[in-house]
């Protein structure tokens, strides 16, 4: 059974856009996975008129009704007053709930609860609480004539944190819907026609379903699957993603939450290599992904990110200057970069990515070359880019590091 | 004259949480600015009944209504459509729009216009189309009974050079409202509460108002300043920065769209000076930040991103190994890290960011300590931090340049 759900998100900071609303296209996705079809969605101020008036017209047209915001203790906090009045309902504090937020006080260090926070413990005859296990502010689950008015925090991390713990499987039981389970694969080095060529008895059925999606870490393939309980959904995409790796072989560079600079660390960690980086184009986006990891580890040495090519003191980097220097090609600089990198912090395998090739009246196109060096392998990849359109630094540093990744498991370096 | 504003975007994707909804911000923000009060703002699907009854009530509600998508070329573009229908109007092919569009193809090097791309040309009787540079959707201008409804294309780049070109100031015309200018000082060094004493006076009034921000870069004063033309705000805003400036100095490190990566660029340029950074905590960030700028120029030499003080082959990088080995304390490692950047990257000034000192058992906190050596000067700046909270790489990054600007502006460098 699909509900028809509507999405309210509540305060004066965004109809004034101090802030950007990510709760509404959180709850939507969250929403869709248990089984609840979102048709509507607003904002609404601080405004008691206003905000009686958006329950009550939600009431009328929709199953669920899921809101966020206004759950604070001060005046200008009414979506409790708002749903009260919506229901024609009266709120009472409910002792249970202001025993439990005298204690959050206490534990903060406050012996005295400020009277204004009562009304966080109010609660009306067709309400129970929902646990907020992070914030003062408890949410509401209404239930009326078939209707559900559904109270959250405004904050979106305790939006999110009240979402998956007290109210996702709650709903999910209701509405009667399926577990999904779903699976990321992250491909490089294979466009989205040949993908579709090679997998197309795949695509097009309902479960499990196969989407294909262009991000800016490549194509990746998403299995979602459906069934009564985890385990089955898991058991319904685990030949589907058997076929795909069988059929697209090395061109699966990682999963789910691997990023490209975590899955070449895991690669290098796992024979004890390591790695040293000299960025010319990436302008540091390839120290920053690594940096962007909890932990790097051994594996990664570190990177030079140099603006320019030109006289550095270090002998290492002497293959620079003679790259720029002497009419090298993109690919004999990318290398001797790599090399370079590999000297200069002492790793096992060196990573260059030249600077970029701005393509001038008389090219079609620019480039960036990227070098890969081991006592295994020596590689060169090229991404180009049409005359006109830019190739960031974020493009560059991705690249890069996909194309790391698929050299490393492919055994080329 | 303030008019009551309300938003309506429109799209399937909006309520399934495929895309986070920022145009609703964008125009919330842009409405203020012309005088016009948004009190409500919604998401709808692309169904030709839910969009009719939004328009319906958004013309019983508001008085100037700006909706955004649903103006492509498909079967599901149905904004036109519920706004003909609200209104009670027909739509019909204007000839001229259909010339610009078919030229619009022609130049794109498409003959035959498709078929479907006829709706874009539709008009009703009270709308005017307003004109898209960037794209096949001109928009609509409808104003019926003293009302506005204004249809603007979804893609938000497409929409924002919409709004700023053909719709902002027509509507300020409408409203009356004043313009505004607004300027934002940067601080750094000085707190929120020092700030607030010095410049007490000059807080709490209406025009110009002066606003006090902590952002991720630091302390930020905005003056906003309203009058009946752009020069009438300046000239109320200027007297104000004047006597900021007087005030605090050399703690405002630079205004407006300036970074602390672009104005160590500009002071380092100004006097052909040159820049070489080594990295510890900030992991690969500094580089990131001046790699963000369109042109670095030749003032920024490069940066070295370690994860590790370990064994390197450039003698110059001997300092690192022998300041992680030899009982350095935070301040002489951040020191030689800033003279082993200068050596490595033959740079005039050298920045070294030590790695974080992770409060242990014992201590209550710890920190990063940032190195700045040039032949004018040495100093170091520490950051630190309490036990159990972060001090991400990003915020190493970018204490490590404000405190940079700060000290090459007060000439210390």
């Amino acid at each position: 059974m699909s509900l028809r759900g509507e999405i309210v998100t509540i305060g004066r900071e965004l109809l004034m856009g101090e802030i950007v609303d990510t709760n509404t296209s959180y709850l939507a996705q969250e929403l869709a996975k248990v089984g609840v079809t979102v048709q509507w969605a607003s904002q609404v101020g601080d405004d008691l008129g206003h905000l009686v008036d958006t329950f009550r017209r939600a009431l009328s047209r929709s199953d669920v009704i899921v809101a966020a915001g206004g759950l604070g203790p001060t005046s200008d906090d009414l979506t409790r007053e708002a749903v009260a009045s919506a229901i024609g309902e009266q709120t009472y504090v409910d002792a249970g709930l202001l025993e439990w937020l005298e204690g959050v006080f206490r534990q903060r260090g406050i012996d005295r609860m400020p009277p204004t926070n009562v009304k966080q413990a109010w609660l009306v005859p067709s309400a129970r609480s929902v646990p907020n296990l992070t914030g003062t502010a408890p949410g509401w689950w209404v239930q009326k004539d078939g209707k559900h008015i559904i109270l959250t925090p405004g904050p979106p991390r305790e939006n999110k944190l009240m979402w998956e713990g007290q109210i996702a499987e709650k709903l999910r039981a209701i509405t009667g819907a399926d577990v999904l389970y779903s699976r990321t694969l992250k491909t490089a080095g294979i466009t989205e026609g040949g993908i579709d060529e090679t997998l197309s008895d795949l695509f097009g059925k309902e479960n499990p379903y196969l989407g294909i999606y262009a991000r800016t870490d490549g194509i990746h393939l998403r299995i979602i699957a459906r069934g009564p309980s985890h385990d089955d959904a898991v058991a319904l995409a685990g030949p589907v993603e058997a076929q795909i790796r069988e059929r697209l072989g090395n061109a699966i560079w990682g999963a789910d939450e691997e990023t490209a600079a975590s899955r070449v660390l895991s690669i290098l960690g796992g024979r004890g290599s390591s790695l040293g980086v000299l960025e010319g184009a990436s302008a540091g986006t390839v120290a920053s992904m690594f940096g962007d990891l909890a932990d790097p580890g051994a594996a990664y040495r570190g990177s030079l990110a140099v603006n320019d090519i030109g006289p550095m003191s270090d002998p290492t980097l002497q293959y620079l200057v003679n790259a720029a220097g002497s009419g090298f090609s993109g690919e004999e600089t990318a290398l001797s970069m790599a090399d370079a990198a590999r000297k200069l912090l002492g790793a096992d395998v060196g990573l260059g990515i030249s600077p970029r090739s701005i393509p001038t009246g008389g090219e079609a196109e620019g480039a960036i070359w990227v070098g890969m060096v081991s006592d295994r392998g020596r590689k060169v990849a090229a991404s180009r880019f049409a005359r006109g359109r830019a190739n960031s630094a974020f493009r560059a540093g991705m690249f890069s590091l996909i194309e790391l990744a698929s050299a490393l498991q492919a055994g080329e370096l």
